[in-house]
């Protein structure tokens, strides 16, 4: 493996960053990554590949003993267009699916992709093709226990640029959201506060902003409600330094950990009815709806040629159910979550 | 309820349409159904009403006792648009879920519809608005041993005006389609000779057509494969007389129980291993995908204001999985149907 090296590469060339608590060797060659330290590729390659072992591990933490992800260290149909890590952890004691995957890439702006992109605001002239890069973090996380909540976060940085090297775009985008399945008020606040903090120590404005978006976006239209509890949402957040924007991003990604894991660690020992397991299927089916149907970052995948169809879809849950007419009686534990998705709440 | 009528009803006017046999009244008032028995409206109507009596009646047959479809009768939102009768048959014996729907309704066109159907080819004014009516059946089922295969079938007629009542279109559309978890040969040949037969009786070239169509539509894009081993499909027919096209609508969907009942009784005791259940969850879940990302009836439903999403969704199995990256080895049965699922072949 290339992290590893032979001993007169290591000679000729001492490697200086340290990739050996990563889950696989970065997907960009080091001696790449080492020649341009300061490139933003590079420290977003590094942040994600560092943020993607520390969850696995955490996680890892949690489960029982010898129950570890396996790690998928792919590339892309055209390999010089770079690839991805792919870990899943499945059918384990505390975690029915867990993924976290890293992508890195560069590959043709499809047109379909380009139309999308200037329905969002890009200034892309009609007449020339475009390439992207993109490097980023997913992860979808379903428990076991109908009282862990399941935790989504995404963080992801994009380049863009047309043949002749000009029209270039960078923006950062990113969010993470919860999706709990019985409503406990105490997980939301600490959640939503870990969240605020993180957002605090760049701009006031950033979580108020952004909670709304989240709210906004993982909401599921011919439901009439939303995903979970929300959390942060961003996209092409460009409007300020880009270095700044990497210190945000990185903190919210190391804000997942602290947000999440005390949450794991209280429910997953939790007793568990029947009726909650089934209802937590139902959810889950919900979960699938919105993944399909409107994630921008599933239509992204599923729009780009050669896509890697089996890292986008592995936010799907291991098991989902779906019955007609499944309404919670007024009352029960189960009607008082669905009311906060229809309403959504501020919660610290 | 209106098809029982109180005494007086029925001495002012006898009824001559015999609703009786049917799992709920017409959406129509029967008067006005009885008023224009020549109405392509009103046969379309009576025609489905049949098809879904006959159809659940012939499932209940393969049923444990007790075991029976429950029937609900809805309405619009704005109930003068109409609404449709959803029979639903969950977690019995042999069909771990079952669902066929008939709606009938009137409604405007909204603009993302409007602009679907010129995308399409239909000639609409863009200054006009547009109403639409529609009737149609739409059925899935989902048998719980993975030797009996999910079919689905769906027959509609639509209309279409605009508010001047000009600028008329009226077509049909439909297709009956079998999604089998293991492949036997027997079957399907059985299902797509039924299906020839249907087609045959009206044009030579309809069941080769209908039979590509049904292969191209059915195609999962990023699996680069089937949803089944296909059936037939056809949209916009209305290149000949319509009471043409009706004596062809209406044989498909009598075709239905024959082309698939003895799949049922063949296969529904068949012995079964835990691995085969577990491959038809995850067959289902591929399913879900189609359902979710592809079916344009699926998306005609969620574009609909005030669609009825749980008659819409009455499609989706009652359990579904996800593995990451599960490959069927080489040379299993589960290898077998994946290959046909790829490489659609000539079956009659």
């Amino acid at each position: 493996a290339s992290h590893q090296g032979s001993v007169a590469a290591a000679q000729k060339a001492p490697t200086t960053i340290d990739t050996s608590k990563f889950m696989a060797p970065p997907i960009t060659e080091l001696s790449v990554l080492e020649g341009k330290p300061n490139d933003m590729r590079t420290k977003m390659e590094l942040m994600i590949m560092r943020i993607q072992s520390e969850f696995c591990r955490a996680l890892e933490g949690e489960e029982g003993a010898g129950c570890k992800f396996t790690v998928d260290r792919w590339r892309r149909h055209n390999p010089s267009e770079g690839g991805g890590v792919t870990c899943v952890l499945q059918d384990g004691k505390t975690f029915e699916k867990a993924g976290v995957n890293i992508t890195v890439m560069t590959a043709p702006l499809s047109k379909e992709l380009q139309a999308s992109m200037r329905a969002r605001g890009k200034k892309l002239p009609e007449d020339k093709k475009f390439s992207f890069f993109a490097a980023g973090i997913s992860s979808v996380i379903h428990p076991r226990n109908p009282h862990v909540p399941t935790i989504h976060f995404n963080y992801r940085y994009f380049e863009m640029q047309d043949e002749d090297g000009n029209n270039k775009h960078w923006w950062f985008g990113g969010g993470t959201d919860l999706t709990p399945y019985y409503l406990d008020e105490g997980d939301v606040k600490l959640f939503h506060g870990v969240l605020k903090s993180a957002c605090d120590r760049h701009q006031p404005d950033y979580y108020s902003r952004f909670k709304k978006w989240c709210d906004d976006y993982f909401f599921v239209k011919f439901r009439g409600e939303r995903r979970g509890v929300g959390g942060i949402f961003f996209d092409d957040l460009e409007d300020t330094d880009p270095e700044k924007m990497f210190g945000f991003v990185t903190d919210c990604a190391d804000a997942v950990i602290p947000s999440y894991l005390p949450l794991v660690k209280k429910h997953k020992n939790d007793a568990v009815s029947e009726e909650e397991r089934r209802w937590q299927l139902l959810r889950r089916g919900r979960y699938v709806e919105f993944n399909l149907v409107y994630d921008r970052g599933t239509k992204f995948g599923f729009a780009t040629p050669n896509a890697r169809i089996e890292s986008i879809l592995m936010s799907l849950p291991l098991h989902a159910r779906w019955e007609y007419m499944h309404q919670p009686a007024p009352g029960t534990p189960e009607y008082k979550i669905t009311e906060v998705l229809k309403n959504p709440k501020d919660w610290v």
